[in-house]
C-alpha cells in the first residue's frame, strides 16, 4: 500500500492515485488549481502572488504505466484524441496550512472534495494525507486509545478477545443482557452491540444500558474483572450525548459509533463530550473504498477519525468474509498502530469470520498484540461451547505471542485443537 | 434514472442495483438477513418468529442481463464455477419500522451500511429508498425551502441568479467584500462561498461575514433588495453554530455547509440549531457516486439530507464541466423538486459551467423556476460586463419562462445575444 513520506514542514499534503488519457502533469496540475486558489479557467483575481501563497503545488508525479480503456465513465478525452491511452499516476500534491486551517472537515473538503468529479479523470483515488502539527492543538484525539482500553478492561499483555451480539436486531434489553451473562461467564474480555442495533423501539438503549450494566457490575462485583461493553450509541448528536451520560452513569465502559453514517463533525463533537473509550465502527465503508480507482484508501481514511477521538478502529480481518484481501485489511491494522503526530494510539479491531486459526498469521503481520480480536462463530461455534471458544482463542494468541506452531500446542490444549479441527482456514 | 415505487404502509424500503454471480435470490436474501436479524450464518438466537418480525423482506428482483466480467473487484464465486455469469438486476429490500425507529443514522447504517462488501456481489448501489411517516416527526426538514428563500431573497417566479466568489481561496476579508459589492451592484441575487474557503487563517469567518454584511446591509437600506450570501460555516460543530450565529447577528440571510465533510449527524444538529436556510454542498459527492456499480445514486442522497434540515442542495448543471451526464443532473434536480412525505421543498442549486445558454433546456427539464441558478464565467466574464452577464441569464430565463425561443428573444436583448454568442454550448 502506497504511503506518503512524511516531509514535516508545516504543508499539507496528499497522494493520490490518478488516471487521465490527458498529459498527466497538465491534468494534475488543474486539479491542483481547483482545489485552491483556482477554478476551471484564470480568472481575475487570481494574481500571481496569490497563486504563489495559496496555489496547491504538485510535488511529485510517478507514472505507473498505461491502460487501454478507463476504469471509471465520464471523463473526457483531450481535443482530437481518436484512441486514448489512459496513463495512470501515483501524485502528491501540497497545500499551504494557512488554506485550511487546523479543521477537519475543511482539510476534508479541501483532499476529498470535487476533485473525484474533474473530467479530465477516470480515476481518482486519495491514499494518504500527511497532517501538519497545528491539527494536534484543536484534535488531541481519542482520550484512551491502547492504554485506556487496557486499563479499563484489565487486559494487558495479550488481544482483548471479544464478540458481537448477534441476531444483529430483534433482542429485547432483557434477551440481550441474558446473552452478555453467559458470554462474560465464557470469560470474553470485550462485547459490543451490532451496528444496526442502536437505539431502536424494541431495545431502548437507556434499557439495554440498565439491564447490560447489571449483569456486568455484578460480575465485575463477584470477579474483580470488568468486561468491557460497546453500547452502539449512533444516533443525532442529542441522543449521542445521552447515550454516552447513561453508559458512563452505569458503570459501562465503552461507547460505540457508526462513523460514516454520523460523519466527521458529529464523531469529533461527540468524542470532545465524552469520558469514555469510542469504539469506531466503519460500516458503509465499502461504498467509499470498493471501487480500486475511485474513493478513499484506509491509511488516509483512519486518520481523519483518530484526530476526531476515536479509540478503536475497525479493519476486518485476515480470511474475512467480505471482499476485502488480507494485505488489505494487514497494511490497514499496521497503519493504526503507527504513530500519527506522534501520537492517536489506537486499538485496531479484527473482526469478521475469525478464529484460533487467524492468530498466529494476525500477530505476525502486526507484530503486536495491541488489538481487539473479536470472533462470532469462532467462539460462539465452538464444538465444545462457548467457554472452550474463548479458551481456544487466548490459547492460539499465547502460542502466536510466545511463538509456538499453533500444532504443537494444539496438542496440549484440547480447546485449542478442536478449534483448528472445526475451522480450518477461519470461521463463520 | 430507477426509483421506488411508494407504498406507505410504514415500511423501510430501498430499491438497489446489484450484481452477483450467484443465484439473485440466494445473494438478495443473505443480503436481507446480513442487514437485518441474521449473519452470514444461522446462529442460536435467530428464532423464526424473530426473523418473521425483524427480518429484512426481499420485495421484488427484476433481472436486467447478465455480463461477463465483474464490475467490481473481491467478489466470490459460487463453490466449482469455472466460467462465472454476472446478473445485473434491481432489487427492493423493505425493513419493518422497528428495526430502525425514526433515526437517519440508523436509517443510513442499515441501507447503506456493510452491504457494498459482502463477497457474493461484484456490484451493488442504493438508487432510492422510501422514509415512512414517524421520521417527519423527528426530522421536520429544512425551516425555509422554496418558499423561505424566495421571502428572504425577494425574488419571486424566476430563478435566484446566483455566482461564488473566485478564486476558490486566497482572498481577505476585505477583497471578498469589495467583490460582493461589484457583484450586488450588478444584479446578482445570490453569492456564496467556495467550498474551499470556510474559516482559514487569512480569511477568518467573523471577519468576512462583518465585511461583507456590511456591504450587502449598506445595498439593502438603499435599494431596498438584499441580496442572499451564504456563508460557508463548515468546520466542528461549535464552529458552525458560531458561524451561524455570527451571520445571523450581522443580518445574513443563509449559511452554507459541505455535507458529506460535516455528516449526518452535524448536518442535523446544526440544521435544529439554525434560524437561517442552509445551503448544502455536496463536495465530495463524487467519491460515492461515480462507479456506476457501487455506492448511492441522487435520488437516496438528497433524501437523508433533506429529512436533516438542508434548504438548497447542488445537483451539477446542463453540460456542465464535471462528469455527469445531463440525464442524471435532471433526474437529481426533478427529484429535489418532488416532495418527501407530503413536504421538504428545497431549492436545486444549478452550478459548474452554467449560462445564459443552458436557461431553457434547464427550465424545460425541471418544469419550474424554483431554483439557484449559479455562473461563473457565464456571468463575471460576460463581454459586455458583469451587470450585463447578470442581465443575460435573466433575460434567458424570462424567454424560457414565456415560452420565447431564445434567438428570438436575444435579437431585442444585446446582453442576452452577446452571451449566446460567447459561450455556444456552455460556458467556463
Amino acid at each position: 500500500m502506497a504511503r506518503l513520506i512524511p516531509r514535516a514542514d508545516g504543508r499539507i499534503r496528499a497522494l493520490y492515485f490518478v488516471e487521465t488519457a490527458h498529459d498527466v502533469r497538465k491534468a494534475v496540475e488543474m486539479m491542483a488549481g481547483e482545489q485552491s486558489s483556482g477554478t476551471f479557467v484564470k480568472i481575475p483575481g487570481e494574481t500571481p502572488e496569490l497563486q504563489a501563497r495559496h496555489g496547491a503545488q504538485v510535488e511529485s508525479i510517478e507514472v505507473l504505466g498505461t491502460v487501454p480503456s478507463p476504469s471509471l465513465p465520464g471523463s473526457r478525452l483531450p481535443k482530437g484524441t481518436a484512441q486514448p491511452v489512459y496513463s495512470q499516476a501515483e501524485v502528491v500534491l501540497s497545500w499551504p496550512f494557512e488554506n485550511i486551517g487546523a479543521s477537519l472537515s475543511t482539510l476534508w473538503t479541501t483532499v476529498a472534495g470535487n476533485l473525484f468529479e474533474l473530467s479530465p479523470f477516470s480515476g481518482l483515488r486519495l491514499l494518504d494525507i500527511e497532517i501538519p502539527t497545528p491539527f494536534a492543538g484543536r484534535y488531541p484525539g481519542g482520550k484512551f486509545g491502547v492504554a485506556g482500553t487496557r486499563e479499563l478492561s484489565g487486559v494487558q499483555d495479550r488481544p482483548l478477545i471479544g464478540t458481537i451480539i448477534k441476531p444483529s436486531v430483534g433482542f429485547s434489553p432483557e434477551q440481550t443482557a441474558a446473552l452478555v451473562s453467559t458470554l462474560i461467564e465464557a470469560g470474553l474480555d470485550f462485547i459490543k452491540d451490532d451496528e444496526l442495533q442502536t437505539d431502536s423501539p424494541h431495545n431502548r438503549l437507556s434499557e439495554r444500558v440498565d439491564a447490560v450494566m447489571g449483569v456486568i457490575n455484578a460480575y465485575a462485583e463477584r470477579t474483580g474483572r470488568k468486561p468491557m461493553y460497546a453500547f452502539n450509541v449512533t444516533g443525532d448528536l442529542d441522543e449521542m450525548k445521552r447515550g454516552h451520560d447513561a453508559v458512563l452513569a452505569a458503570g459501562g465502559t465503552c461507547i460505540m459509533v457508526n462513523m460514516l453514517a454520523v460523519g466527521l463533525a458529529g464523531v469529533t463533537e461527540l468524542a470532545r463530550h465524552a469520558g469514555l473509550p469510542i469504539h469506531g465502527h466503519r460500516a458503509g465503508w465499502g461504498m467509499v473504498t470498493r471501487a480500486p480507482a475511485l474513493g478513499m484508501g484506509y491509511i488516509a481514511f483512519q486518520k481523519f477519525f483518530r484526530l476526531a477521538g476515536i479509540d478503536h478502529l475497525h479493519v476486518n480481518g485476515i480470511r474475512n468474509k467480505f471482499c476485502e484481501s488480507d494485505e488489505s485489511v494487514v497494511a490497514s491494522a499496521r497503519e493504526c498502530l503507527t504513530p500519527l503526530l506522534g501520537g492517536y494510539t489506537v486499538m485496531p479491531v479484527f473482526s469478521s469470520g475469525q478464529t484460533a486459526a487467524q492468530a498466529a498469521d494476525t500477530y505476525q503481520a502486526l507484530g503486536s498484540a495491541d488489538c481487539l480480536y473479536l470472533c462470532g462463530g469462532g467462539i460462539i461455534g465452538h464444538p465444545m461451547g462457548i467457554a472452550a471458544g474463548v479458551e481456544s482463542v487466548r490459547e492460539a494468541w499465547s502460542a502466536a505471542i510466545q511463538g509456538i506452531p499453533l500444532a504443537q500446542h494444539a496438542a496440549a490444549h484440547p480447546a485449542l485443537a478442536a478449534a483448528l479441527s472445526g475451522f480450518a482456514g477461519g470461521g463463520a
